[in-house]
């Protein structure tokens, strides 16, 4: 089947390729401005996208396996036969499926000064638990996995204290979070080739208050597995200071997180079919699931609203696209991705043309650009030529760069596109209890939801 | 005076425009890039403009007139002695003096059902008082002057209620404004043409909650001065519903707002004299006065601190400036510009050369853009070859566009430049008392300290 299909899909491939030209015409830039604003003013003025978030946050965190989590999808399935789809389903996928647990607690013991306080954690999501008497040992403070390297041999026993904030002299809050991260995804596996018994990081966060950041970490079976949880900002500063007051102080930690069975779940699929290429498919979209605290508002209760407003949008204003706009709502992006993966296998293999997908998971915030990921220059050029029409919602760039960790897996699309927001606020909230619906502002979000519409739309009249 | 230093400067207009070439030096680009990322690095870091703000802040609100404003402008002048500023003083003007007093009610009365109902208002700045049994009207609603117009044998006798909102469906939220404040600033002019005893309007705001926005009114002396305030965006709604059901209820309205004789004030100097070019003088500024309502954080605290902060960058970078670098914080932007009449009188007659001037009068929002305001398109394409440079601040462009209340007034610079950040939050807080520290974050704000900084020194190095 596959093989049939790369025969059949080439010569298509390069009659796009040659036809990829900027866009020029004048009349036809007049009346694309035209829609766009139609979008816009749609969006800003009706804010469905932000009402139908206010109701997705209701139900609550949406962690991968969880019951939340299911409702989550089925009301998005919903929503997306309300609106008038051509065609809805769910794409089943077995999912990761960790639990947080009820107890989490993380306490100074063994000092005449300190016993007693407690920090501000969170269970990294993987993490295992520990024993029902939880796990003590005296803290080792680094910086980096060098650091720890250096320090090998005193860190057997111990429970291994990652302190490397979030470089806040970056203009690009993602580019200082990437370069943090490395201490929560494999701290536990640099900590336990040692003989670590736990580790604590700082959260990799913009904001400095007590509020603890989770995300993924990870084991390798060849190693022990050890718990592993996040402190908040602040939390990190006094454990930092305390451990150069009283270096015998010992971290109580005691954690009933555990990871279960796979479970089963699914990616939400809805879409509209295109009235001249229907063969062709435009992918818009975000991932369904959450972290297990706050309400997953931002991180990407957003981009999931977004995807599914750029078919709302098309609906209301009646704009029949050319090309098959679908929006994908994957599960399991935070701690697993296998809906991204359980995707990417149908795309490959459906016999479609997968022109473009766009991904919408940086946060509901105000309009920058898009990064585009292609290796056609030719492509570039004619979608930078589109920028007067995506300036009516506040898009400022087209820059060559990254996709996302969703639609990155669609390996045979001949564009991925990652919608940019500003990005000042976003690790404030990011990954903690305070991504939470109120932290969003109605105008920011529904001009993301505007600049995708417009961006898809100009993908389904004028192809790539 | 004035002629004679037209004759001395013109020459060096003509050879600053023939010299306007962009920037294409490789090596200083690269040069111009690190200062830049210095820039960046230390406001986001240290946070020094936010910690200032918050000061500010604590005065509370600073009308023109109040004695908060004298607390303000003496703070201000302190700071900038404090950074080492080379020269710091103080610019004598007199200013409007409007007080609010502290009575203001607007209530339903002579209706069965609605009797009793207190609306949320906020008298407007400049208006008069009531008698103080207050003044009670039948409304009359309309959307504009020319409905008013036409309705206007049915306003005698009435308070009339301006209810077109600001239009949410546009991107740029400043037009959304600046097509509705009509209403406000000459509403009671219009109204009182036939006869009207009182205005209240829609509060021009992009937020739908009940906090009335205030902002400045004009009378004029030909006709009646009439009482006028502003109702809560839901207030509004919920006028306009209840008069279509009974249309006989009155509105009471009660306020001992008044205007008392023009106060001393001043506008807040400090400089940087340059080290090659000591008369060529670049202006960084915003307004130390704010409505008495909330804060003014946003309108213009924000605006204040950064260009407080410019200098202060300068100082703890220990860069040494070309051209003279003048932090001016203009009083009484609000409800009367003498500060920057005086300002300009000044720099008309002083014998310096006004390069340039800077205004951040429009929130303390992630950076977008400059606006630039010139005759010449050689210095606007020699602004825009910084754009390489700028953007380490996250500015994405330069325009030309107006440039600010208060720098529009010099009138002899070379280019006047507005610095543009996102807008989408700002109207949701201008003029009203949800214009509070708490709603500026840190790293938005930051970044707009560095963007003017690394605009003015390039101005100072490269001169226009």
């Amino acid at each position: 089947m596959k093989r049939f299909f790369i025969i059949l899909t080439l010569p298509l491939l390069l009659i796009s390729t040659s036809t990829a030209q900027p866009l020029t015409d004048s009349i036809k830039i007049k009346q694309y401005k035209k829609v766009a604003q139609q979008f816009v003013s749609s969006a800003l003025k009706e804010r469905k996208g932000y009402d139908a978030l206010k109701n997705l946050c209701r139900i609550g965190p949406r962690l991968s396996g969880s019951r939340n989590s299911l409702i989550a999808i089925n009301w998005a399935k919903n929503k997306l036969i309300e609106m008038g789809s051509d065609s809805v389903w769910l794409q089943p996928v077995m999912v990761t499926h960790w639990e947080r647990g009820d107890i989490e607690q993380a306490g100074i013991i063994n000092s005449k000064k300190f016993n007693g306080i407690r920090l501000h954690i969170s269970a990294l999501g993987g993490s295992i638990g520990t024993p029902p008497e939880g796990i003590a040992g005296r803290i080792i403070e680094v910086q980096n996995f060098e650091e720890l390297k250096e320090k090998k041999d005193s860190v057997k026993g111990k429970i291994v204290f990652f302190n490397r904030p979030l470089d806040q002299s970056l203009l690009n809050t993602f580019r200082g979070y990437g370069e943090a991260v490395d201490q929560r995804v494999y701290g536990a596996i640099e900590a336990a080739k040692y003989g670590a018994i736990g580790v604590i990081i700082r959260s990799i966060t913009t904001k400095y208050d007590t509020v603890p950041h989770t995300g993924v970490m990870h084991y390798v079976d060849s190693l022990p597995k050890i718990p592993s949880v996040a402190a908040g900002y602040l939390d990190a500063n006094f454990l930092s200071r305390i451990i150069k007051e009283d270096p015998n102080l010992k971290l109580n930690m005691l954690l009933n997180c555990k990871t279960l069975p796979d479970a089963k779940s699914f990616n939400v699929i809805g879409e509209i079919k295109g009235s001249g290429h229907p063969e062709e498919v435009i992918v818009v979209g975000g991932h369904i699931d959450s972290w297990d605290v706050g309400q997953g508002a931002h991180d990407d209760g957003a981009g999931c609203i977004q995807s599914i407003e750029v078919l709302d949008l098309f609906k209301r204003l009646h704009i029949k696209p050319k090309r098959t706009i679908r929006c994908v709502l994957f599960i399991n992006e935070e701690n697993g991705s296998r809906g991204s993966k359980e995707y990417s296998n149908f795309a490959e293999n459906s016999g479609e043309i997968n022109l473009a997908a766009v991904e919408s998971d940086r946060g509901g915030f105000t309009p920058k650009g898009f990064n585009i990921r292609t290796d056609s220059s030719r492509i570039i050029e004619k979608v930078k030529s589109w920028l007067p029409i995506l300036e009516k919602a506040g898009i400022d760039w087209i820059r060559k760069g990254g996709s996302g960790a969703d639609v990155g897996r669609i390996k045979n699309a001949r564009a991925l596109f990652s919608y940019v927001p500003d990005n000042q606020r976003y690790f404030d909230l990011h990954h903690s209890a305070n991504d939470v619906f109120e932290t969003i502002h109605p105008r920011e979000l529904e001009l993301g939801s505007a600049a995708i519409a417009i961006l898809v739309y100009l993908l389904s009249e004028e192809g790539l």
